[in-house]
């Protein structure tokens, strides 16, 4: 075990994603021909660890891949980004989590599958033997593409070891233990999500305060809800008003990964700077995210520190 | 240039078929949740090549793949199937062929994308540079999922220098250049494809036997309609009867791969029995790809020679 101090750790998902692109979706029982063929590296986890990275923290990913090549090009791709990978665990029981995408140019229409294979795999049990390296980290983020039980499990060693947490509550679902509440220090989370955990419509920064406060009143910390362009609200436990931070406005070229940009800068900033407000991270999270959208691609529009303004650091 | 001679060239494609399976398929917009993903060796022209090969003929494949692991991958299976691989060629230019391919547990229901990429940019000029090697072949094969023109080229050059000619239009097209027909030594189709060819309707023998007398008038040397369990129906330019082939029943368990099986044994029958009546290979063709529908998957479920009854050889 390193007795190097880690910033970031992240506990969750690596997805390889194989995206097709053709001039219409195919229908039951078709076969199409498409134009384009691409894979790029994906999942929230993995993405929101290798933002975080790419702003300068010492980040340590948490999760598991097969025995194929897509978990090899992943463990590559964690250590061409300096990720630490000695807890990237494999397994021969299932394949790499990967996430099958036939797009169509320009519509925006698109259909997944995702088989999440050997994320799935990351038991509760085995993280224990992450905990050494957890006590040096700074900050741990989890979400919910791996098994509900491994993400809370991490959660729980994390706040009885004095490690802040994020938790991102991502892909939603109604029925959240709630268990994840008090165990999150930030619980951060974009609009669809807040509408299905708290059961309101969330579409304004009214809305997001709203929905915030009921999130807030289950336990967390502080509340992040991400609204898109109108930006973010913060609320924490210790006070009253809410805050909206809102965006520079940019033009966006492709936003997927936004939120896990967010995440991961979010992540990166509370490691950092530890005596920083939320609120001044919220802001300075939006604007590396606001940068991302800007290129295309998942993780290869996530800018690194040294192409960003001097400002955000 | 090696001096070996070679049974049986392929000039065709390959194609990586990435397979994810899940509880239905996705609709438009839609991510869903599959159990189960695979990668598997496909491509109609790569299947039959192979398929060749394990019977024991000696075969080279001629093609053309991406710079990327799907490239390296295909071509350490032609090595692992003893394939010439020295004319497989490698392009910047686009990736490796691939088939996306969503399919829905034990209903038979699908949607698939193919991406042909790579397969697409093997020229009829390239071709040239293979003229030593098919001067030194017995057989050569063709199929429709490279670009039209290099498979004629092909066809072309292997009847300039009196190499046998196979061709398989698949997938089918409704205007096929008709010279596909006069360098055809033996025209080799399923019933979807002779129908779409000659516009009548295949279902029975006797259909098969109509259809292939309409395509050996446009100039085939030989006409072979394959018509699943039903067998197929052989016809030759210097006789007038057809003759209808049966199968030993089998019971199916996937079917994937059956026609390039077929086609890929009639390859090894013709450069290595060359004085067997065409019939007859049909007819132990149809054995070796009904071995083949009893094991799952595409190249996965090809026989070996050392498995198949001594009989067949």
């Amino acid at each position: 075990m390193t007795e190097e101090a880690f910033d970031v750790m992240v506990v969750g998902s690596c997805m390889t994603d194989l995206v097709c692109r053709g001039p219409r979706l195919p229908k039951e029982g078709e076969t199409i021909h498409g134009q384009e063929f691409f894979t790029g590296f994906g999942g929230k986890g993995a993405n929101q660890c290798i933002q975080a990275a790419r702003l300068g923290a010492r980040a340590i990913m948490v999760c598991k891949v097969g025995e194929d090549s897509y978990g090899d090009r992943y463990i590559q791709n964690f250590k061409d980004n300096s990720v630490h990978a000695e807890f990237v665990w494999r397994t021969s029981a299932a394949a790499t989590g990967i996430a099958s995408i036939i797009m169509v140019n320009d519509e925006g229409k698109n259909l997944i599958m995702i088989v999440a294979g050997a994320n799935m795999l990351l038991s509760g049990a085995e993280l224990q033997g992450v905990l050494p390296a957890l006590r040096l980290s700074k900050v741990l983020v989890c979400q919910l593409e791996i098994s509900p039980e491994a993400s809370l499990q991490a959660l729980r060693l994390a706040r009885h070891n004095q490690v802040t947490t994020i938790f991102n509550p991502a892909p939603a679902v109604p029925d959240l233990d709630p268990e994840f509440y008090r165990t999150s220090d930030v619980f951060c989370c974009n609009e669809s999500e807040a509408e299905l955990l708290t059961g309101l419509q969330v579409s304004s920064v009214e809305d997001g305060r709203q929905a915030g406060q009921e999130l807030l009143r289950r336990g967390c910390g502080s509340v992040i809800v991400t609204l898109g362009h109108q930006g973010c609200v913060v609320l924490k436990a210790q006070e009253a008003a809410a805050h909206h931070i809102p965006t520079t406005p940019v033009t966006p070229l492709d936003t997927t990964g936004a939120g896990d940009s967010f995440i991961g800068a979010l992540a990166f900033y509370m490691a950092r700077y530890p005596t920083m407000q939320l609120e001044e991270m919220a802001r300075r999270a939006n604007r590396v995210a606001g940068f991302s959208v800007q290129k295309a691609g998942t993780q290869t529009s996530f800018y690194n520190k040294t192409e960003l303004p001097k400002d955000l650091f």
